[in-house]
C-alpha cells in the first residue's frame, strides 16, 4: 500500500514542506527506517537521528526548529506523536473479525447478540448474556451468565469472564485475562479459614483497556470498579472492591489489594504493591515496586517510591545518605580518637594546672 | 428471596433484639446498604456507622455494648463475620452446575468419573484419569493423563492440569491456572543451559483454594505439595518441589522457589518473594513485599519484614533511623565543628599556660 | 523398566565402581531413594547423604574422594548432573503425541503444516500460518495468522499466540503463556490516553524455553526479540520492543519494561523489575527483587542488587551499615554529651585560669 504525503498530510491536518507527491510505503521507528518510510520525532534530541536515518519522510513538531537543508519530506503538527498513531492506522487498519458467530460457538438460552457481534471458535456465551453492536469476542472464550458486555468492544481470545461482570463499551481485553474470580476472603475460625462468600460483581467502564493474564476479582459484596479511559497492563492483579477511577495508568504485575481505592489520573508503577484500604487521591504518581502499607492515603498529586513508601525527594534524600553511611561512620570513628585524644590533653592539661597550682 | 429475621437467627443460632418478624431481601456492606439489608458488625468502630446505615437489620458480636436505642432488628452471635457468611449462603446459595458431561467434552479412554461429575463445554480430560463424586470441571479445562481429582472439588473454567496432578477433595481452582507444569531447572554446560528433565508432580490437598492465573510447577523429582485448608490467591508462583504445610495463606503475586518449604499456619504477604530451599517454620508471618534469602530460615511464630527480610521490629526501627539519618549527619557535622572550635581553643589554652608558665 | 548399571554407564559414558550387573528402577533424589533408585552428587557435601540413603547406586563426580567403602554401585562422571539427567530421560521417556491433527483441530485456509506435526483437541490454527516439522501443539490452543512455527517445537495446551509471532526451532513454550498481545503504548492528549498502534511483531529464537502463565508483548514498531537458549520463567512480563540476548535466565515473576535490552549470558533474579529503555550487559546479574531504573546500564559481568540496584558489595555494606544505625547514633549521642561536659570543663579551667592569672 502507497501513500502520498499529501494523503497522510491531510489525514493529519499538517503543513508540508518539501515533495509532497512523495510515496510512503510504511511506518517505522528511527532505528529501523527504511527508504519509503516514514517515522515521527517530538524534540529536538531525535531530530539529527531522523535526518540521517533512512526514513523518507518525518512528522515532525511544529515547535522544532529545522536548521539544516533536508531532502526528505516532512509534515509539521502540532502532535506528531498522536498524528503518527494515525498514520500507523491507514498503514494497518484494524481488520475487524468478519461479523459472524461461528459455527462452534456455543450460545446458551436466552443470550442477546446485537447487530454486527462476532463471536470466535469454540467460545462459550453463557446464558441470559447481552452482547452490543459491533463487539467481537475470540477463540476460546468463556462468557459467564448474566454478563453484559457493551458495543465496540473487544475481547481478545482466551478471555475468561465470570458470572454477573460489566464490561461497557470500546473495552478491549486481552488473552489470559480473567475477570470476575472470586476475592481472597476467609474468615479465620477454630484454626481454619472458612469461605467468605463473593456475590459481588466487577464494572468495566468505557474506554478501559486490560492487558493479558490479569486477574480481577469480584467485589466480596458490592463492585470492583474500573473507571472510564483506565489503561491496565499485563499480569496485574485487582482485589475485591477495589475502585479505579478514570484514566488511571497500571504498569505490569502491580498488586491493589482489597478495598483500596484508586481515584483519577493515578499513575502506578511496575509491580508496585498497594495493600487494602488504601486511597491514592486525584493524580498522585507511585514509582515502581513502590509499596503502599493498610489504609495509607497518599495525598493529591504526591509522588512516592519505596516500601514503605515515601514522598520521592524524602525517598532519593535518605538514599543518599544511606550510600554515604560508611564515611559517616568513619567521621563518627575519628570524632571520637580526637575526643579522646582532647579529653587525655585536657586532663594532663588539668593536672599540670592543678600542679601549677599546687606549686603556686 | 425474603427471610425473616427468626428464619436467620435460626441459622445462625443467635439471639435476636427488635422485630424478628422482619422481612429481609439481601445482604450488603456497611457503605451500600439499602433498606429490607441485612449488615454485619465485628467490633464497635464499625457500629455508629451500621446504626446510621439505611440497613434493616444488623448482625452483631456479642461483645458490642449497644448503649443507644434503635429500630434495626439485631441478631447477636458470637462470630458475625463467618455467621454473616452463613446468611450470604442463604442469599446466595452455590448453584452446582447441572451434572452432565457436556456432549462437546472429550473424555478419553479408561477415564473414570464419579456419579454427579460434571464436566463443561469443549473440556478434554486425557485417558487415565479419575474425578471423584459430586466434581465439577468448567468450560475449556485440560485436564491430563493419569490426573486425580477428589470428591467435591471445583475446577473453573479454563483451568490446565498437566499429567498425573493429584488434587483431593473440595478443593477450589480459579480460572487461568496452570498446575504441574516443568519446573525452571536447567544444567549450565559449556556455555548453554540444558533442560533437566521434570518428571515429579504436584500434590493438593484437601480444601486448598487457588485463585487465578496461578502457575504451581511439578516436581522435578518427588512432589511439589499444597497443605491442606492451605489458600493461595492470584498471579502466585509455586516452583518445583516447595512444600506447603496446613492451613497456610499466600497472599497475590508470592513467588516460592525451589524445594523452599513452609510449615503450618504460616502467612504471606503480596509480593513476597521467597528464594530457593528457605525454610518458614510454623507461624511465621511474612510482610508484603519481603524477599528472604537463598537457605535462610524464618523461625517459629517470627513477623519479618523488608529485602532481605528482618525482624519487623528491627525492620521498622532501622526505617525510622534511616529517616532521621540527614539529622544524623548534621549532627556529627555540628560535632566536628565544636570539635575543631574546642580543639582550638586547647591549644591556646595550652599556649597560654605554657606562656604563663613561661612567665611564672 | 529394569536397566542395569552397565547399561547406564554406557549412556553417560561413566566409570564403574561395584556391581554393574545390578538392576535400577528409578531415579530419585537424595530425601526421596528407595531401594533400586539411582541418586546423583555434585560435591563432597552431599555425599554421606548419599551414602546414607536407600538408594542403590549414586551418579558421581570424579572429584569427589570417596574414602569408605560402600555396597552401592557408583558411576564416575565428569558432570553427574548433566548425565543424570540423560539417564532421568532413559526412564522417563518424551513421549511424543501421536502425530495426528486432532478431528476437532480448526485448521484455517492456506495453512501449511509439515510432515510428523500434532495438533491437540480445539486447537485453532488462523490462515497462513506455518509449522514446521515434527512441531506439537496442545490442546486449546489459538494460533493466529500468519505465525510461523519451526521444527521441533512444543506449544503445550492453552497457549496463545497472536498474528505474525515467529517461533523457531526445538522452542518450548507452557500453559497459560500469551505471546503477542498489545504492548503497553498510549499517548496522553487532552486528558486521556488514546492508543498507540502496536504494529510489530515478536520473534522467539532457538532452543527458548517459556513458563507458563508469560506474557510477551509485540512489538509497537519492529521486534520483541528473545534470543536463543534463553530460559524464561512463569509469570514473566516482557514488553513491546525488549531485546533479549542469547543464553540468558529470567527467573520467575520478572518484568521487563519497553525498550530494554538485555545482552546475553544475564541472570536476572525473581521478581526483578527492568524500567524502559535499561541495557543489561554481557554476563551481568541482577539479584532477586532488584529494580532497574529507567535508561541505566548495568555494566558487563556486574552483579548488582537493590532498588534502585547498586553493585552488590556497596548494597551488602550499606546494608550493614544500617543495621548498626542505632549504635551509630548512640555513639553520637554519647560524643554530644562528652563534648558538652569538656567544653564545661574548658569554661571551668578557662576560668580558674582567668582567676588564678586575676590572682597572679
Amino acid at each position: 500500500m502507497l501513500k502520498t504525503i499529501k494523503q497522510l498530510a491531510e489525514l493529519i491536518e499538517g503543513t508540508v514542506l518539501g515533495d509532497e507527491t512523495l510515496s510512503i510505503s510504511g511506518v517505522a521507528s528511527l532505528e529501523n527506517a527504511k527508504t519509503q518510510d516514514i517515522v515521527f520525532v517530538e524534540n529536538n534530541k531525535f531530530l539529527t537521528q531522523a535526518l540521517t536515518s533512512k526514513a523518507s519522510a518525518l512528522v515532525l513538531s511544529k515547535k522544532i526548529s529545522l536548521n539544516e537543508a533536508t531532502e526528505k519530506a516532512i509534515i509539521l503538527v502540532d502532535y506528531p506523536k498522536l498524528a503518527f498513531a494515525k498514520i500507523i492506522r491507514e498503514f494497518f487498519p484494524i481488520i475487524k473479525p468478519t461479523t459472524t458467530i461461528h459455527p462452534t460457538a456455543i450460545i446458551e438460552e436466552n443470550v442477546q447478540l446485537a447487530l454486527d457481534t462476532s463471536i470466535g471458535a469454540y467460545s462459550v456465551i453463557r446464558e441470559n448474556t447481552r452482547i452490543g453492536k459491533n463487539s467481537s469476542v475470540g477463540v476460546h472464550c468463556t462468557i459467564g451468565q448474566g454478563v453484559e458486555i457493551g458495543e465496540d468492544s473487544i475481547i481478545h481470545s482466551n478471555v475468561t469472564i465470570y458470572d454477573q461482570v460489566k464490561i461497557k463499551d470500546r473495552v478491549i481485553i486481552h488473552s489470559g485475562t480473567v475477570i470476575g474470580s472470586d476475592g481472597f476472603g476467609y474468615v479465620f475460625h477454630q484454626g481454619q479459614y472458612h469461605k467468605f462468600p463473593q456475590v459481588g460483581d466487577v464494572v468495566i467502564e468505557n474506554d478501559v483497556e486490560i492487558g493479558s493474564n490479569v486477574s480481577i476479582d469480584r467485589g466480596a459484596l458490592g463492585s470492583t470498579i474500573i473507571g472510564q479511559g483506565t489503561k491496565i497492563d499485563n499480569l496485574v492483579q485487582i482485589a475485591h472492591n477495589v475502585k479505579i477511577g478514570k484514566n488511571c495508568v497500571l504498569a505490569a504485575q502491580v498488586g491493589v489489594s482489597g478495598s483500596s481505592v484508586i481515584e483519577d489520573n493515578v499513575i502506578v508503577g511496575g509491580q508496585v504493591g498497594i495493600a487494602d484500604h488504601v486511597k491514592l487521591e486525584t493524580g498522585s504518581i507511585i514509582g515502581a515496586q513502590a509499596g503502599i502499607p493498610t489504609g495509607k492515603i497518599i495525598r493529591r498529586g504526591l509522588t512516592v517510591w519505596g516500601t514503605p513508601a515515601r514522598p520521592i525527594q524524602d525517598f532519593k534524600h535518605i538514599y543518599a545518605h544511606t550510600q554515604s553511611l560508611p564515611t559517616l561512620k568513619e567521621r563518627v570513628i575519628k570524632i571520637e580518637e580526637q575526643l579522646s585524644q582532647l579529653s587525655k590533653n585536657n586532663q594532663n592539661n588539668q593536672n599540670n594546672q592543678n600542679n601549677q597550682n599546687d606549686e603556686t
